[in-house]
């Protein structure tokens, strides 16, 4: 493939980089930018350069943020007395996605990880302790992930933030929707199980 | 998600224009962009900004090129006793990919096709058989697609060339490889059939 011109090699060898996207998809994308008008390119292309530059941490929650604080931390819609604690920028956007929380959230920018050396101090969690302080806070949801880091992170932190007189949540962990029984594995039945409601 | 910060929001809808990418997909990919190094989303964002500035057709071939001339053009060790036809730059590309022909392409830049109003005057036609008078051509490979009217234009393309006094030859066509007999439709079959080879 030596033939092919240099600006579309080096775009093919770019877009390839991305998860998930292999030489074909990288080839595909990029003829398909090519035939198509130069606008949606450039807007593209202007998109993702500015991407570095124009976004930052949240100064209060840490999300992701054009201006010095978040639109969720900025809005007066959202229920100020609820925190919902994650690990990374990537899980709220996920719990955004589902349009079912409207309070706060914490990004704690990981998980606890004694094997990767991720102590309490490589996390903000004094800052969700002072953040728990300055405001009314009656409830922080922890959404950690359901992995052995997450749950460490999530019974490190309930400990230490029942005592602040706050109350503390955890996501549910059970059946997912739409799954069988047969696929599941041990660990999410018996959670399931222990979990189980009154129907 | 008008929780989402802008320039991210701008990115993942510009990423979910692109065929085969779906919201989520754009998501994932954003997100990697954003927490990947800055240099990584830079040489992307230049990738695709140059694309169109820095590519045009060849003026030989009409593939796509840098310069004046494409790379296989300009190539002395290509075969120039052999022109392969193709309708897109897409195909050339594929057709290299292979690595298993050495002559020189000649994109039409596209098929007749009566009910989309394109003609022969719609196509390279005119430059192609100058190309064959310039220069000593012994054969002209048709791959335009096996579809009606990528066959269309092969059959136009090879009673106005014959007489030309070249050798004019069209891709073979049967079974793909790794195919299933009883999942191949009728029409490939037959065409199987017909140009099947002494073994």
């Amino acid at each position: 493939m030596n033939s092919l011109p240099p600006p579309l090699a080096r775009l093919i060898a770019e877009l390839a980089k991305l998860p998930g996207i292999g030489r074909k998809t990288a080839q595909r994308l990029a003829l398909h930018l090519l035939v198509g008008p130069r606008a949606d390119s450039a807007a593209l292309a202007g998109a993702i350069a500015e991407l570095h530059d124009n976004l930052r941490f949240c100064a209060e929650c840490f999300g992701l943020s054009e201006g010095e604080r978040c639109l969720i931390c900025a809005d007066p819609r959202r229920d100020r007395s609820r925190i919902c604690v994650v690990e990374q920028p990537s899980n709220l956007l996920v719990l955004e996605r589902t349009g079912s929380y409207n309070g706060l959230y914490h990004v704690l920018g990981g998980a606890l990880s004694p094997l990767e050396n991720v102590g309490p101090d490589d996390l903000r969690i004094q800052p969700l302790i002072e953040r728990i302080g300055r405001r009314e806070t009656g409830e922080v949801v922890l959404a950690t992930n359901p992995d052995v880091e997450g749950e460490a992170t999530a019974v490190f932190l309930a400990r230490l933030l029942k005592p602040l007189g706050v109350r503390v949540s955890r996501l549910a962990q059970g059946m997912p929707a739409g799954g069988d029984l047969e696929f599941t594995d041990d660990l999410t039945i018996r959670r399931a199980l222990e979990g189980r409601r009154e129907f």
